[in-house]
């Protein structure tokens, strides 16, 4: 009977063990990606002190940050908290260990980050994240962010079992799009109207506009604009037809679209085409410290599914630490979330299959008949995981058939040995999913 | 200028680059090991509610332990708290999950957890443990307690670079001895006595078992007890000559003297002999929750250091949960703080050297010497990831002289390709560590 309820609390992910190993092994394609293209992986403490975690937060990120006291202290102690993402940690850490680290830092980090927000399906309070970023002191060129991008394609791709494609915008191009057609004082709702644009209607987003009481003209380049997808030319051309010389305008516009412009000709060099990569001025990416690239992953055969990560460009990571300049990109994939909406596509692959059955985490289950056999089932065990074979070794309770159905729960392969086989040097090699039997030698 | 403290939080590791590599290599050898020898990898969340963390802490754990609350709540309101280990989030787990295992359940589990201790040397309040355990249903066979042994053993010598040795004890024989002296009245000192003797002068032992008013030849017989270590046989000699016949004497002292034996024939069987493997009857592991077989591993070379990890055998691990019975066994390395003491004691191989010298956690650095270089660039840097390497490209900001300084401190190897190199299609490839220059077909 039950004393308490054992139930993990809401919002929290806890996987059973096949379906925990291929999160573990997602995982480790990330992290191999990323060591791969030379980021060098750290970590930094979950607990940090409130000055830093609340420095940057504002609004409602600010509102889910998890304080934590002592046993003994009260709420008003507490000078510490989790970290709610890794960029704050990040921006304390290059700021600590600025001269012990080569600029441009590339740098990833992988764990667990924590948000008490109201727990919704997919919505975790406790979630992995998996970013690489490229830290330039003083400058960073543009070059490192289409690296940053491609590095965050390779990566999901290592795993995810469908296509997917990068939503590229510029926050600079939108907000000298905003000057150029003269509603610079309603900019804030502009961006939270683009940002919003493909979670409504877009009669909602027009009916928003009008609020704004904004000329109708104007309205309608807009929305022209906040569905204008595709490569560098159809935006140029977008703006053409609206009317928008960008030699005329604001310098962020120009300087937003030859970003633009080098990102994607940077992307095409990596082997990213148009179906892997476009622009789309939909994308704003809500947080509001990226000052420039902004981009999300999304894939194009699950629309539904929404964005699947994504990342940017902030001037200046470490602005409330110090007075040095630190600008960065980065991109992060929320891992928790990805995988809980790929399993609810089933998209994970040979994984845990719709009717609960389980992949068997455990290669091979050698059993002893009596502790006769134990040291020929250790002979042959650390021979097996010579080869890279995940052994288990369960001897025989009560009856031989209750080990073989438990050996069967957990593993691909069942060997017995007993006193013949290991006097003949031979045993049967019984394969669980198709109960077919090979002859192996000892 | 530095507006903030930017420094981690006292008692929190927090790594540079290069001894973060290591530190990761040591954590993927664990799992390796964990992994090859059946164990299925299980992670819970970090945070977990206080009616299951504080049933079983008590005492100093309890006044450790981190609660959490959220921004907007008071301490009162705290029903979360941060895990101290991984076993009593593992008991939730097992009860919870009951009917979705296979029994023996042989689990896993590798991450952070959180003890607001003192900050001292070593000691740290965020720290990785990375645990094994078998848990049975009802019952569990003593085998397994060599099993979780051996894969300790295994694991910790996959990168401590100077000789393991188990010390094996058992807390029924302790407890047998205990009553077969005649002291059962003052067991929880002299348990005390025991786990500390290895900590005071001999004398200092003596002086506590006087103060206790025990009988000289009893406390001789302790004191005989306490310093001796070896085989089986040692044990049962010590025994007689101190006159103790396991026969005649409470049935825990020979049923501990059994699992014993058990346990040590199974390690020979398993390749570990007394160099690896000795019984040593100081060994008491301090967590009172212990059953049977206790043990620790030490470094024999290093007497200083003392345990780098240990665990034992507990009978019930979810008695607060459930009344349903998991017995369980298992072994813990504490990675933090073994890893700061491996470095204390250089002994982190061509890792972080004691000048504080850096080792290149990245293969090659490409530089191109123009953007009309990145696409040669980009297939040569594939290329050398599909073979394995870690790869970072930095193009030339001003100086080729100072882009060349920036790759040297972070890779092994340097490839600049300017026109001439594409062209005729091959590079020279600058050993940093040597200066010696390769050629190198593109």
């Amino acid at each position: 009977m039950k004393k308490f309820n054992t139930s993990p609390i809401s919002g929290m992910q806890e996987l059973l063990p096949p379906a925990q190993a291929i999160f573990n092994d997602y995982k480790s394609k990330i992290a191999e990606v990323y060591h791969l293209h030379g980021f060098q992986n750290i970590e930094t403490p979950t607990i940090d002190r409130n000055e830093i975690l609340f420095a940057k937060a504002g609004g409602d990120t600010e509102k889910q940050i998890y304080r934590v006291i002592k046993t003994d202290e009260s709420a008003e102690d507490s000078t510490q908290s989790l970290r709610f993402d890794h960029t704050v940690p990040l921006a304390r850490y290059v700021v600590e260990h600025e001269s012990d680290l080569s600029f441009p830092f590339r740098v990833s980090q992988i764990g667990r980050n924590f948000r008490g927000e109201r727990a919704q399906k997919g919505r975790f309070r406790e979630f992995y994240q998996c970013d690489v970023d490229v830290i330039g002191r003083n400058n960073l060129p543009i070059f490192y962010d289409a690296q940053v991008i491609y590095t965050f394609y390779q990566a999901v791709s290592a795993f995810v079992k469908t296509p997917v494609r990068i939503r590229l915008n510029n926050r600079k191009f939108i907000s000298g799009f905003i000057k150029a057609v003269g509603v610079i004082d309603y900019a804030k709702d502009i961006y939270s109207i683009i940002d919003h644009a493909e979670k409504v209607p877009e009669g909602k987003t027009i009916e928003f506009l009008h609020e704004l009481q904004i000329p109708e003209d104007t309205v309608v380049k807009i929305t022209t604009f906040i569905n204008t997808h595709g490569d560098i030319q159809t935006i140029k051309s977008m703006l053409k037809e609206i009317g928008i010389d960008t030699d005329a305008q604001p310098d962020d516009l120009l300087e937003g679209l030859t970003e633009l412009e080098t990102v994607m000709t940077e992307l095409q060099k990596l082997g990213l085409g148009s179906d892997e990569a476009e622009i789309d001025l939909k994308i704003v990416r809500g947080l509001d410290y990226y000052t420039g690239t902004v981009f999300e992953g999304i894939l194009p055969a699950y629309p539904e599914v929404g964005s699947i990560g994504g990342g940017g460009r902030y001037d200046n990571l470490a602005s409330n630490f110090t007075d040095q300049k630190f600008p960065g990109v980065g991109a992060s994939i929320g891992l928790s979330r990805l995988f809980f909406i790929l399993n609810e596509n089933n998209l994970i692959g040979n994984g845990i299959s719709e009717n609960n059955q389980l992949v068997q985490p455990v290669d091979y289950v050698i059993i002893p008949m009596t502790t006769e056999q134990n040291s020929a089932s250790y002979v042959l065990a650390e021979k097996l995981r010579k080869e890279g074979k995940s052994v288990d070794i369960i001897p025989v309770e009560k009856k031989l058939g209750d080990t073989m159905k438990s050996a069967a729960r957990v593993a691909k392969f069942g060997i017995v040995l007993g006193e013949n086989e290991v006097k003949n040097s031979s045993c049967m090699v019984k394969d669980f999913a198709t109960g077919d039997q090979t002859l192996m030698k000892l």
